[in-house]
């Protein structure tokens, strides 16, 4: 495509929304994406950069000067433009920063670059309309206006006192229907719910959820207003948290997908697979000290992938209803409670599982009565003992700080396995008595 | 706490957030929470009512006539409205919607009802400002205000023509900065993006979530603008996707939670664990049928808990990959390169876990040279399977229209627990010939 027709290329790009021209972008190859963005508007080519893969924009920015960067800089609000210049190396920081010509903006650029991430300092923009309590309606609406300009969306329009404190709100109703004589102090709405800089991500995510908001303020420790997060990044916040969990379930450590490189999954799924190993090799050291037993009693050898599969699985669905509690925040009750509940729901479904398995294995395989006894037992015992480490889990490693989603994929899978091998080995010597 | 004190109590809630207030509802026993919402106002209590959960939410509306939910429902926003009555008993349904006194509120919510909950009309509510193309501004500015009172959050202003056909959308600056006698037509921003009725939840939320969008008007097949859809619906249906698939990847059916009855917990759970249960005594099938072999080489059976673990990690690894980029519509490039991609991957997978399992297994179990190959060229072999079945598998339901969500979690584990033993035996056979 990219062959010189430059204006008929500027027609068709034209009307497409900025995402939908950083779509093309990612499929085309690193030169014609520059080229592309050098042909584009930087109004445009700052959106679509801001929308693009980190490891695409990366590439793109690589081929760019400090300068060409500090002018899509310039276009984009404050928060995607901390995010994009984060990514820059400490040196290339400061040049892009240097280049950028409204200081303003430079400054603001700073501040956010100050907050972690993770949390609401990093997720907010400085672009919001704030008015001070001691303007009158008529003040208020011309210097709204004049803000607004800067503001793409406008979500609320916050109410500060002399000292930038957050004071509460307007509606834009009350504001239109009022005499413009009034004082804003009088029409403010002084419920206003409010994040601090420091909160956690998750948290600001969770409130904004719970209150169903489209924007939330963010003021410092002493309650000055510094920012404003809304619901399109909190939206993104939810998501990733989730692909995170579902990878951390399916035994991948860091953010990958389907098309990254062969060297960056394998570090992403290796590790897994090792502790798997470990397991297995464990799992393979029970056996063998048991040798004694399955010499004497070969038969009890076919049901070890029984067994393994049935730890694991009852493992995993424990763990996951847990993390999924302790993420929604509603895990509510006694521990014993729980505790006793996941022990009552393991004897069911075991009762259930060894019922059938007896059935069948009796026909299948034609064990002799202590066989299937013993596996029944181990079963129900197994089962019951999955469940309770699928629960325990996830509740210490919360206490301890660390992320349970962990605690769920290949970890419990395997600590299960091994666990569960060993339970069988020892209620087969009880019986069996070998 | 619910003891008389009405006043105090009346006090004590006023000043909190209807989230706050169905928290606390959620806590008491069905009588104290019928007390409370009686004693509060209607337009509080709606709120909190639709904020509960389904089945806290079921039991409270038990326990009222369908005269007072009508008038709860009165209070809600359409959506939230419909979603409520959906839940009611068809009997009921008709009671309370024959109870509704607003009448345009209750042709509302009959139409809504009419919809799928998955898809964008189940979503939508009907409460939106629309304007006439043929209108001008005055004219407009006067209906807005009309209308606007209906409405709690004003997101955009949608215009139509004398058909009802959207024909684009207002900006507030707009239409404050022209002169008041300006048509409609010449003021209206044509590009608006629209989804369909009969649209899926979820390619709304992928669409609102590309474009970033805060609200998206809904229109039917003749281009009829219907009803509009707000982000914070979209939040919900994000987060419920994701719990789903969660809970689908560890073996877990219906959407449950901690707290739900054991039985509830068992009809989701049992099923999985009976798959897991069938692998396994397949795979016991597997083992007998291979007799010969282990009673001469025993120490092959100390490594199947190893395969197995492995053959499992590596499939729910390779199948989380192709869920989350198929969910994202991030799937790109030829099926064949995919393929063939995995296929290295599982390559480098095997070789690194092989390599570390035969000096360990060496030196810990004193295996012979022979021996060790068998389990060196299962292992490859079996983690180059499972990484193609896992990559093939979820493909083929989403061809099939079926949620490829199913394929992680113990699906995969299940059969890919079976494959491996069958590998690992026959490829034992082939190398020590038994």
């Amino acid at each position: 495509i990219a062959e010189n027709k430059n204006t008929a290329l500027l027609n068709l790009l034209e009307d497409l929304h900025y995402a939908d021209v950083a779509e093309i972008i990612e499929e085309l190859d690193t030169k014609e994406a520059i080229y592309l963005i050098k042909l584009l508007d930087s109004d445009v080519t700052s959106e679509v950069i801001a929308e693009l893969d980190e490891d695409d924009r990366e590439k793109i920015l690589k081929r760019l000067s400090s300068k060409e960067i500090a002018e899509e800089i310039e276009e984009l609000d404050t928060d995607d433009a901390t995010d994009i210049i984060a990514e820059l190396s400490e040196e290339q920081k400061k040049e892009v920063i240097s280049h950028i010509e409204d200081e303003e903006h430079a400054k603001d650029i700073i501040e956010l670059l100050r907050y972690d991430e993770d949390t609401a300092g990093g997720l907010m923009a400085k672009e919001l309309v704030k008015v001070n309590e001691n303007w009158n309606v008529l003040t208020c609406v011309k210097e709204m206006r004049k803000q607004a300009e800067e503001v793409t969306r406008v979500h609320s329009i916050y109410v500060v006192d002399d000292n930038d404190i957050l004071k509460g709100r307007l509606s834009l109703k009350d504001l239109l229907t009022t005499s413009t004589k009034t004082a804003i102090k009088d029409v403010l709405i002084k419920k206003v719910d409010a994040v601090n800089v420091n909160d956690k991500a998750e948290d600001v995510a969770r409130i904004m959820q719970k209150y169903d908001l489209e924007a939330i303020p963010v003021v410092d420790e002493l309650g000055r207003l510094v920012g404003r997060i809304t619901i399109d990044d909190i939206v993104d916040v939810i998501k990733e948290e989730a692909e995170k969990d579902y990878q951390l379930a399916a035994g991948i450590t860091q953010d990958v997908e389907a098309d990254d490189s062969i060297w960056k999954l394998t570090k992403a799924r290796l590790p897994w697979l090792l502790i798997g190993m470990f397991g297995g090799l464990g799992a393979a050291s029970i056996i063998n000290g048991f040798q004694g037993a399955f010499l004497k009693f070969p038969v009890l050898l076919i049901f070890i992938p029984l067994i393994q599969a049935t730890a694991g699985n009852v493992g995993v669905q424990s763990s996951a209803i847990v993390v999924q509690a302790l993420a929604n925040n509603t895990m509510k009750g006694e521990m014993a409670n729980r505790i006793f509940k996941e022990f009552l729901l393991g004897l069911i479904n075991g009762l259930v599982i060894a019922s059938v398995v007896i059935l069948i294995s009796h026909f299948a395989f034609h064990t002799s009565f202590l066989i299937s006894i013993t596996v029944c037992v181990a079963l129900i015992t197994v089962i019951i003992m999955a469940a309770l480490i699928g629960t325990f889990i996830p509740v210490f490693l919360e206490k301890q700080g660390i992320d349970p989603a962990v605690a769920t994929g290949p970890f419990i899978t395997t600590s299960n396995d091994v666990f569960g091998i060993l339970i069988y080995f020892m209620i087969a010597k009880m019986i069996l008595g070998f």
